[in-house]
């Protein structure tokens, strides 16, 4: 074999390596050669196009670009930097510049995020010494930059490439949740602001904060500052401040992620009665007081003003369109043991079902949220107990096993519900061994309906719930296993319909990640280029 | 109820708080009262006792100050002090120092540390205003000042208390191990660092280093170089060099704690043979070599000249009294494969029988490290196969479930062997849940046997095998779990039989972690008082 030779057939290699290698989620579609460009981080930079709706001073994609560099260039630093430079010298010119383009007129504020929170296609091409990424609006820039620094890769002399790539992308679903619960365990928010990022990676896009439930109440709310005080594990380290909640909001909207917050009643909520007097249902045993508490009491004109003033502020806290309003998990025995509600029932003529009396409630709230111009989504017992419920509630799907959820999904559909689905990625529970292989094999729309169903399920979610999770385990938990979700709802079905395929891909990823900063743990023996290092 | 006696019972109440906290693991005898000494850090100190055998210049226990100092002051500044100082004027007079007294004349080198390396008996008393701790060695004496640490603990002002106490404790086993598992993916030598101070933290005292095995070499040997540079991840930046070897073993001297170094063979040895050429065997197909390599080569003289001159070199690097020679699942296929070994086995007079073949190799190998003055130790394997083996070696059980290991206990016993348990501390093997139970509930002496038989069984061992772990995620998979083994293999089992009971001061232990650094998993719902800050 002579020189030239030698020298194709390491380049084939070399190309076929980082093909393999890729994006992760998959795109929709992904047309690459080994044809390649240098990229120097000494003269690289993003630019607006000239045509572009966005401009300087859109502040998300201005701090996106920013951001990106050195994600892009992990090891750049000046003196790396000449070296590449050098290295540069003769070789192919270089890609120097990326000019993102916008086509939806820009309004950077919110009223723009919230009407528009949904990822839509863009469009990436990198050629031999030009690359251009259109995208309809500024969050599908941020996608776009997402995949762009994922295709970039060094050589063994860790001078940087990029391969000429097309790229159209778009998101299956419109809904990629991850669910934290910042209850059962306390998050500090510098935890949060790091699982943003980590999730932006695997373009999740609504972070789905269960902020309170039975064991502790940190959200500190303006209106009524005991919730936090005396329902909190501690009223000042364990709580999240306005000025907390703001930071998180902002960071995520940076990063093109919905922040939606649940305020799960009427069960769940031992922890709001500490700050709050006559809210929870006193329990009796027998004719007697038994000094418990059992869930929100729904026949007090007390807990719908309480509610309403709650929620009127929580409503302006969080910009997003859409609240969760829980509804799970409600357990009837206290309300039957009280004679009040029983007497509640009878007058109502809800005889001994309980399940109106929920009804009731979760109609009241849904009512209040409505008023303040949210739109509701809650854990699928409140349809369970009540379909009749406002048709553009979206019900969330947290029980049961494929034959279940996929009944369930049909049921909601049929009835002309949106419905996002969560229960196939409870992914607080571990198991030895690959087990991200279950949460990569999920197929959200394979339950029997038409095709009008189909479209109504907006989602997914990976939920981690806070049982056995806190700031010293949830990163190596959630991450890479949540991402293995991510691929599912954004990409082609039959693209990524093998778990051993992804699996290399999936490998690299999870490197991407350590490199990045996040403690994602391992999938198999093996290595990183770049191990973690901390302790 | 007067001023006076609501004082007394907010004191008993907090007495009754702390001791309910307590010490992990449990002290063989504890006697404690709500009596407490405040302690001052402005001015508390560790002392040599005068009739302290070990004396200043004991590089063991002059570290052991130093470290414990900030330990048992997390909190404490110049400023702090101040505040603390004032708080304490016109209260009880502080405990201002810990003599501390060994008896066992002082060879603080090297030898000392190999002859006995076991913790013996120490005594802590701490009253009004004087406290001392006598221990025979100074690994004892580093025991008590892990005890003496976690006594101490801070009111709701900050304040340093500690409670009348007289403690007189050793553990119940010898043997108190971890293992890491290096091979299967590389630790940091700083993980492996912070690791040893975690055990230290529950008393453990030995650390299994699985340091090579198939999937990579990362043992920088200095007699043979190529098993690293070419059997490691990466022959830089995935090796242990000479010197993080040493650092290790000496850290962990520092902390009383052996370094038992596993160097794994016939089987579990790919990664060797990348750097050392006719160490493997061949595998043939048919009549014709696979291309692919089986277990080390039992039938080549070149085999034990390589070991001879490898554990050499090994013997003089770790100085513990110990080997780990490993001799666990070997697969005959290779070796059957291979009409040089079927020769071989022919003019033996094995037969068909490919274990007289393991036990032949086993038997060369354990001669040569006892020809370095090192005792053996080898996984059941070992022994099931072949158990004419020297009355010296420890076997170590890995396998099956409590009626498999139980019986093994049995079966080795009675042939007079000296055992250890593995078995039924598999950490690496996680579940959803409160797994530590099992970890907790295991009885390590509750197998047929004589009162004799029951002394063979040394001790037992945490296995973090290295498969779906590296140092993302080893230490809140480590810890506090391995910490309900600790206790089990140094504290009465009468007096910790149940885990319900243990688990307050179980989360105590891992709050206390997590305020050293250590990133331990919580247990249950919950808080600390001092969270986890890192991402």
């Amino acid at each position: 074999m002579n020189k030239i030779d030698r020298l194709l057939s390491m380049l084939v290699c070399l190309a076929f390596i980082e093909l393999l290698e890729g994006v992760w989620p998959l795109p929709q579609t992904f047309t690459s050669s080994i044809e390649r460009s240098p990229l120097s981080p000494e003269a690289f930079y993003f630019e607006y196009g000239s045509q572009s709706a966005a401009q300087q001073g859109c502040s998300v994609l201005d701090a996106a670009f920013t951001r990106y560099f050195p994600l892009i260039f992990p090891d750049y630093t000046g003196e790396v930097a000449e070296r590449l430079l050098l290295d540069l010298k003769g070789a192919a010119s270089p890609l120097a510049k990326v000019p993102v383009t916008t086509t939806i007129p820009s309004q950077w504020g919110l009223i723009h995020y919230l009407t528009r929170f949904y990822c839509i296609p863009d469009n990436l091409s990198v050629s031999a010494r030009q690359a251009s990424l259109n995208a309809e609006t500024v969050w599908g820039a941020l996608r776009g930059l997402e995949t762009f620094s994922q295709l970039v890769y060094q050589d063994d002399f860790g001078s940087y490439f990029v391969n000429k790539t097309e790229i159209v992308d778009f998101p299956r679903f419109q809904f990629r949740g991850i669910l934290l619960d910042t209850s059962r365990h306390y998050l500090p928010v510098k935890t949060i602001l790091q699982t943003l990022d980590a999730m932006a990676y695997s373009k999740f896009n609504v972070f789905h904060w269960h902020i309170v439930d039975d064991p502790s109440f940190p959200y500190q709310s303006r209106t009524y500052p005991d919730l936090s005080s005396k329902g909190a594990f501690h009223p000042m380290t364990h709580i999240y401040t306005q000025s907390d909640v703001r930071r998180v909001i902002s960071h995520a909207r940076l990063w093109g992620i919905r922040v939606l917050p649940e305020f799960d009643s009427p069960g769940h909520t031992a922890s709001w009665g500490k700050g709050q007097s006559d809210l929870l249902t006193p329990c009796y045993r027998g004719s007697s007081l038994s000094g418990t508490f059992g869930p929100v009491n729904p026949v007090l004109p007390s807990t719908y003003q309480f509610m309403a003033r709650l929620f009127k502020e929580v409503s302006s806290v969080f910009p997003d369109s859409h609240i969760h309003l829980g509804g799970d998990e409600v357990n009837f025995s206290c309300w039957s043991s009280n004679p009040d509600i029983r007497a509640f029932m009878k007058k109502m003529g809800f005889g001994v079902d309980f399940t109106k009396l929920e009804a009731f409630y979760m109609e009241n709230i849904v009512n209040i949220t409505s008023a303040l111009n949210k739109t509701a989504i809650v854990w699928q017992d409140v349809f369970d107990y009540h379909e009749l419920i406002p048709k553009d509630t979206v019900l969330h799907i947290w029980k049961g096993t494929p034959a279940s959820y996929q009944a369930e999904l049909s049921r909601m559909t049929k009835a002309g519900m949106k419905v996002l689905l969560a229960a196939p990625w409870y992914i607080n529970h571990i198991s030895y061994g690959q087990d991200w292989h279950q949460y990569y094999n999920v197929q959200p729309l394979d339950f029997p309906g038409t095709e009008e169903q189909k479209k109504l399920v907006i989602g997914g979610e990976v939920c981690m719930w806070g049982e056995y999770v806190d700031a010293t385990n949830l990163t190596p938990r959630l991450w890479p296993r949540a991402s293995a979700a991510a691929e599912r709802l954004w990409s082609d079905e039959k693209q990524t319909s093998s778990a051993d395929k992804a699996f290399p891909r999936f490998q690299d990823l999870r490197c991407k990640l350590v490199r990045r900063g996040i403690r994602a743990e391992p999938l198999y023996v093996g290595h990183c280029k770049h191990e973690y290092q901390g302790v």
